[in-house]
């Protein structure tokens, strides 16, 4: 059953069209005639419709057009009211088709999700119609729109953290973590806790990571068994109303070693430093680096594997990526990940992450577990 | 715990050194220097490696190279030791700079996989090195290939349609199947089942719709009660080893009314037809054809909204698919879906599916639950 507490998700529809109309300024800022989304995620932001096939025709006018196929005739209509539906299979190509027929010229298409072939379909679609539609790349103009979440997607980010938190508690309560259980069995467990606490699903496999293992950055949970001694890394989220949590957190199964309290400490030191460098108008270059200087200085730096974090929202990563890698600046209400590591091959390792929203006063932690080393 | 009954994988460097081989001949025919392979699903079938980012090179002489990123490092030894590895966070475009470096001059990639900002990627990487490297279009060169199963492959298949009849058996017995539960809390028992059973994860949201809701053909189980008299239809399946089942089953609560046992009775007589039809050399058109023609003499033609069925295997849709758009013929060991289907709006809807191994001696039949009108 679903915990009464969770947001309900309210006016859809007003909320969609106000993303479309964003993308509609970049269509008249880049003198586009239309614009064809054909990433399912994308189309999903923007209109509410969550098959898995479809494509949504963005037009200046307003008068917008969402594609998708006769399984999804009835699931379109209440999903998606406000918009005129086109039921057929290639649907990127049949918007293509219908957009020449209505004189577009320059038609905008996303060049990050469309494949070599998927834009001769459309091309071919287009051929013999209109006057020569020539394809315009809008790059990832919908992913840097979705970068910066409204107060809808923000709260369901909360919820989708709260079902992890809770879920992660009532395990430890429960003395779910304990030496003699497998990674797996820890795994279900955790992920049926989540999905009794609400959640439509959890964000991604659910990593459970014991001893040794802890120092593989993404272990697959298998029929290792969790032992005295051993670290234990949980990375595990939920998703509600379409949006995922990410957090993980590590444990000691009995007293924790030198070594341990060691690594641990270092790790919470940079973890602490990245979200305190969560500014807004900070360069995600800086971010990675305030969290990765002491690690390095502590003559760990190769053994932290990875960027610092990322944006997180409909889907588990997205926009923007903070790395030594990464570009661009933090800016208010962007959903992102701190989560550094360090891993000790053939011994452990340690990454504590949370998932916050970027603010002028500071960030807003919506994983609320605390760091603090357990020893269990 | 894993069901010891559940056959091991074993040799599988030998396996994947075979079907890179066959890539090769591919190579070969259409004079290419090397290919890179993109798509994460055909990485691993060709190599064994199955983290989240890669891409593996291939080329005539045998010096394959599998590239990835830091956080797989020990996997990518682990799971492919035959391979050379580069370690590299832009996989594809780091294979394309070694293979222009190398010479090549004909450099095939997967045009239905590579996107138009991919592609651009892989030319900059090449840019200035060799002389002028050409890339091919090899089309979906990998995915023909894994349209035929070899004997590990079935037999993977074949433990994971187990894991799913058993499940469904196990819940059926345990009265699981009742009304007064939700979707959700059905689907979730179901899923518990299959991982109990060895599952290493559903092989996609299993589907439970209950009553009107059986009539919409990808229903995502809800909060609906189920109630006598209800149609109640289970589309769902286990992943093992990577690979995925697939089986739907209706059934009705309580006596079956006359409408009930009418589309009951076409469905399940055109299910049986198409599973006879799959004959090796027979066009897939007219495997659909076979099942379709007595649902549309019976006038439900415009009820059956969706193709007959499809391959399984590492992916839960992959090759050939069974429609009447289709194209080609059968061949033995290929592992398909036959899942014709009924759906009345606003009153229910039936399916009936199985996942089958097409063989010169008829097909092999994996999903082994009956097929009967079940009333509970």
């Amino acid at each position: 059953m679903a915990d009464n507490s969770l947001p309900l998700v309210t006016d859809p529809g007003a909320r969609t069209a106000t993303r479309r109309d964003r993308l509609r300024a970049v269509a008249v800022e880049a003198d586009l005639d239309a614009i064809i989304i054909s990433n399912l995620v994308n189309v999903r932001y923007l209109t509410g419709f969550t098959g898995s096939n479809a494509a949504l025709l963005v037009r200046p006018n307003g008068a917008d057009v969402l594609a998708t196929d006769g399984r999804y005739t009835t699931q379109a209509r209440a999903q998606a009211p406000d918009l005129e539906i086109v039921i057929e299979r290639a649907c990127a190509p049949a918007l293509a088709g219908l957009a020449a027929r209505n004189g577009a010229l320059r038609l905008g298409y996303e060049s990050h999700v469309v494949t070599i072939d998927g834009l001769a379909h459309l091309q071919s679609a287009m051929a013999g119609l209109g006057s020569g539609t020539e394809p315009v790349s809008i790059h990832a103009a919908v992913e840097t729109l979705r970068a910066i979440k409204d107060g809808s997607e923000i709260e369901a980010l909360r919820a989708a953290c709260g079902i992890a938190d809770r879920a992660l508690a009532s395990l430890i309560a429960d003395g779910g973590l304990r030496a003699g259980r497998t990674e797996r069995e820890v795994g279900r467990d955790l992920d049926n806790r989540m999905l009794s606490l609400g959640a439509e699903a959890v964000s991604f496999e659910t990593i459970v990571a014991a001893g040794a293992n802890s120092a593989i950055p993404h272990h697959r949970p298998d029929e290792a068994v969790l032992a005295g001694g051993d670290f234990v890394k949980l990375d595990f989220g939920a998703t509600y109303a379409g949006y995922h949590s990410d957090m993980t957190r590590t444990f000691v199964l009995g007293a924790p070693a030198a070594w341990q309290r060691d690594i641990y400490d270092l790790v919470a030191t940079s973890q602490r430093l990245g979200r305190e460098a969560l500014t807004v108008g900070a360069a995600v270059v800086d971010v990675d680096a305030a969290a990765r200087t002491p690690i390095v200085e502590a003559g760990h730096g190769p053994a932290f594997t990875h960027g610092l974090g990322h944006g997180v929202g409909l889907e588990i990563h997205e926009a923007p990526g903070l790395s030594a890698l990464g570009a661009g600046k933090l800016e208010a209400d962007m959903v992102v990940t701190v989560e550094p590591g360090v891993y000790l091959p053939g011994r452990g390792g340690v990454r504590i992450e949370d998932t916050l929203v970027v603010g002028t006063d500071g960030p807003d932690l919506l994983t609320l577990t605390s760091k603090e080393l357990v020893a269990l």
